[in-house]
């Protein structure tokens, strides 16, 4: 299991006007959690496109606990349960300055070369740098 | 069960630079699709919270199956399957042009009193409204 | 000068806490308007860009005057006032359902080619299609 | 005259189909530019709204002279070069991490009374704090 934390200041345009964050927004907070999750490790998703591999999400679930407001300090602990094969699953919970679990979703993505658009396996590099915790 | 279709147009900013549409931006879909299936039985979202009756998120959950592309003219279908009391689920089946199926998700939503935030009933009329499909 | 007209309606998800439409979010509006703008033509942005050329922004400039709310019905009217060279701009001015007033902005817009990133004159066709304007 | 910085990191969802940041989401990094400017001086904008001020936005102007791409480790520069009265303008200039001025715009924002909607003075504290600065 990897495990990573990272933090999103909620913005303006980010709440709608119950005075919530709209929940179409959480997708954005999950992509930070899992970038930053990979960024912690050394792995950079933005070298991996260059690279020829993406990422297309393929199933997404949510769970709104409580809402997360204007300018919260939100943590975003993202998890990696299980070992990623020609797709990896990632977990994320959602919590405000005061500790409380706003939030719980995860995300399953493939990999996919970029050149035929087919499933792929992560590159050796990615696999070796995750190696470790599984 | 009560079923309606609405149409929306794949804006260039709902794109990302995958070339799909984001992963997050079919929330915003989700919820033209139940909006206009409400307006379509002469409810309105927006006079229901002006009622004092709001409607967040509880859950929501999305499968992406193709990749919807920058200027489709999607087809939403959303259907509310079970006679809602104090949450209710719609479905969506997102279709393109040629009538492939791209996308799949549904979402529960909670009726919550805008006075005290706690849950409630739906108003009378939309009941009522509702009633012969189920 | 060539003018057109199209509609959104206000989604939630566009809308921030101060019951206001986001002020971001126009810039959406206006890629409706000048899109739809060509589309009343014959013109597609998406095939342009198929074509090899693509459109960048290289500024923009609002007035909110009014502000939207959510669930209104919008109507954009998009004009172009000068005949586009290497540059082009669109003017928009967009309304509520009551006829108000209540916004303003201009855009101006590259003619790019896609394959070396250079400024390029616009397509042919899309210059015969708009010439009867000008 | 009081300028100070902050950093954004651009992400996927923020570039569109060009693999640009797409144009209307600059809106939200002046955002993130000018709370953070006030908060690096203790003032809160959210606060200022619990104490019944709101700051709607009148104006927005952008230049886009760079693209912002993925992942880009945005440097904001914020500026206000005014003191402020019933209005107040904010300055950007957004330069990437190799210290290349992408993006140059400024937004003119009004005080407004929340419980009549209507224009007054910023708060006392508010001019207290940025005083020393004009």
């Amino acid at each position: 299991m990897y495990t990573s934390e990272t933090f999103v200041r909620v913005r303006y345009g980010e709440t709608d006007q119950m005075g919530y964050v709209y929940y179409g927004n959480y997708a954005m907070f999950y992509e930070v959690g899992r970038v930053e999750a990979l960024r912690q490790l050394g792995l950079s998703y933005k070298e991996l496109e260059d690279d020829g591999v993406m990422m297309p999400v393929l199933e997404n679930h949510s769970k709104f606990l409580l809402p997360a407001l204007y300018d919260d300090h939100l943590k975003i602990v993202t998890t990696i349960r299980d070992k990623p094969g020609v797709r990896i699953q990632f977990n994320y919970s959602i919590f405000n300055a005061d500790g409380k679990l706003l939030h719980e979703g995860h995300t399953l993505l493939a990999f996919v070369d970029k050149k035929n658009g087919r499933p792929c396996r992560p590159p050796q590099r990615f696999m070796d740098v995750l190696k470790p915790y599984f």
